[in-house]
């Protein structure tokens, strides 16, 4: 995706001299989607690239500036006006800024501006893996999905970029997607194809149930191949970006801090998905299921709590439990086939499968999750992040 | 309270000789109160005892029957089988079972049942402190609230007996306690009393968000004393047994597994008391102020964070924050007599006092909770508990 062009920099702080400032221009005629925090004190960027994508002068250049670090987030009055006085030298620019690190603190006018100054110098200079590290906080890796398919014999490109490790929740958390496309779709299709991605991707994903002041997805058209969007290919281009979302949000729960297993939680039978979704979400925020899994003890009683744990009715006879394809709880009591050893070998997985049926619906929800380790306490307990 | 008799015996189990079987036989005419978790799957000792409770033969003696070790939970009808076989013997007694401890195994019949026997016939020979040793899982202590209150010259009884240490959320958890009295009350008012008793403690204490399938409250009126519960004394007996309800709330807190540190969170000025508990509630349980506050580390920005990050409306000017009586945030800004220092302070204190405003009304909920540390996750990783 050669219309898209990056440059990146360092501002020399929280991370040496790591790239930590990025800044992406996208064709003009782009179009862009964005998904926000819900969280009740959205930071300072947030409310600044919310208002720039819905007053996009088409006449100007438009680029997505992103620093590392600092999340100028519960900055009030002054968080805003950093933002315009970092900005103010690019009049002919669609500014749309994103940041992440540590909430409360003001934004280092200097340096984020010189660095953000030589990243722009450097447009089309730096590539997607550059950019990939320069957004990282406490990411141990770079988190990137690329893929390519041919429709007609023509080629559509998507690439994206994620990053986050912790504060992470249904609906987002201190999470930063940016998904490029070279496909021609309009802006109404756009937002509706990004909104289905979230939901069984970053929207179905928990490391510790907090949601950040900054989560942001941005999904963007640049619309340079030949393709556009019709009702024959639109299935195969959800799909792929279904898959592509979903990969980025298992790199997030993957490299969670201090995580070690990657658990997933299917929650079947009830009424709704959504009642599905918050039985599996109570499962995956639950700190004995999640210390369970960290200790690969496979104390299944802890899931049954869990389960029971949440305002959802269901007939507690009809609850049924399998870990990956083994069997656990079935007829209202302990499967026969189940023996602690067996139980023990699904544990001592990297990936834990939890599945549950509470019912007779067809109705089903998929969330995953990371387990809570000695690790997660001490970086979140030892370092300010 | 020479009218309650207490037994206590050792089933010579998990916890080797120390004492983990207990019977409380009260007079005929007491009126007790009972009040059970709320998780969908009620372990069978909890289906037992409400049946039991509203079925009182007052032409029969009545016993708490408690077991520590084996919580008898997610056993199905062979959990119930379970109860009715280690009980067959005790005819001419009403009995109110308890258990807690590991989920999902089945209890071992021999041994508590010979356990029983000799707790039954020591009835009277044991002690409080016995009684609530006997009960005790991974708590480090017993728990034992006294307290006695005149009234015209007659002295009324209180003492209350709890255990617990994780699993410990809003509307009880593993929890077991038991508050008695010599207090004449009619049972009506009793439950009045012991709901009003436990909303401000144990349904306001948090520690791992989960609640089990065991958590019971029972409140015990013997009717020994000479004073009857009237208008004139309502008030003064109601915030006694409030004062003993939360001190047993705060013994649960300061002994919770790994605990460092004892967090209040005080949440006004939202539309209704309701409103102001689920963000208190939301805050003492974000992973993130927990570990902050093991790190005696104070990252405000992660509470503030917490606060957003529910589904309560508010106006985000408004917010207010305190750490004891250090002012942090105030006027949509950071307090100008804040420093890092001040706050560093308070969060090196055992007790942490974190108070919030978020609007003009004169609703408030205060919500206690502990810090997460590498011991919690040891504790609930390494060891079936």
């Amino acid at each position: 995706m050669k219309e898209v062009k990056i440059g990146c920099s360092s501002s020399y702080q929280k991370y040496g001299k790591r790239l930590d400032t990025a800044i992406i221009q996208v064709p003009s005629n782009s179009n862009i989607s964005g998904l926000f925090t819900s969280n009740k004190f959205p930071a300072a960027p947030v409310k600044v690239a919310k208002r720039n994508l819905t007053n996009l002068d088409k006449k100007k250049k438009t680029a997505l500036f992103i620093n590392a670090g600092n999340a100028n987030a519960a900055t009030g009055p002054e968080g805003l006006k950093d933002i315009n006085k970092m900005f103010a030298n690019y009049k002919d620019v669609n500014v749309l800024p994103f940041s992440t690190g540590v909430i409360g603190e003001r934004l280092d006018l200097q340096r984020y501006g010189k660095s953000f100054f030589n990243a722009y110098k450097n447009l089309g200079r730096s590539n997607w893996k550059n950019f990939a590290t320069s957004i990282m906080t406490t990411d141990k890796k770079e988190k990137i999905v690329k893929k390519s398919i041919k429709i007609k014999g023509e080629t559509i490109n998507f690439i994206g970029i994620a990053k986050g490790s912790a504060m992470i929740e249904p609906n987002m958390a201190t999470m930063l997607s940016f998904v490029f496309t070279d496909l021609k779709i309009s802006k109404l299709k756009l937002d509706k194809i990004h909104r289905l991605a979230c939901e069984s991707s970053f929207n179905s994903i928990t490391i510790d149930g907090d949601q950040s002041t900054n989560d942001s997805s941005l999904l963007i058209a640049t619309g340079s191949s030949l393709i556009s969007l019709s009702k024959a290919n639109e299935k195969k281009i959800l799909e792929t970006l279904q898959d592509i979302f979903y990969s980025l949000a298992e790199k997030i729960v993957l490299d969670a801090e201090g995580a070690t297993k990657l658990i997933s939680i299917t929650v079947k039978g009830l009424k709704t998905e959504n009642e599905c979704k918050t039985v599996a979400k109570n499962i995956a925020n639950s700190l004995l299921v999640k210390t369970a899994a960290f200790g690969e003890d496979p104390n299944w009683g802890r899931i049954l709590m869990a389960v029971g744990n949440t305002n959802i009715s269901f007939d507690e006879k009809k609850f049924n439990l399998k870990l990956g394809k083994l069997q656990v709880f079935r007829n209202n009591k302990l499967s026969s086939s189940y023996s602690e050893k067996l139980g023990l070998k699904e544990f001592k997985k990297r990936k834990i499968e939890i599945v549950i049926k509470l019912g007779d619906s067809n109705k089903t929800s998929k969330v995953l999750t990371s387990d809570l380790s000695k690790d997660y306490v001490s970086m979140n307990a030892d370092y300010r992040s």
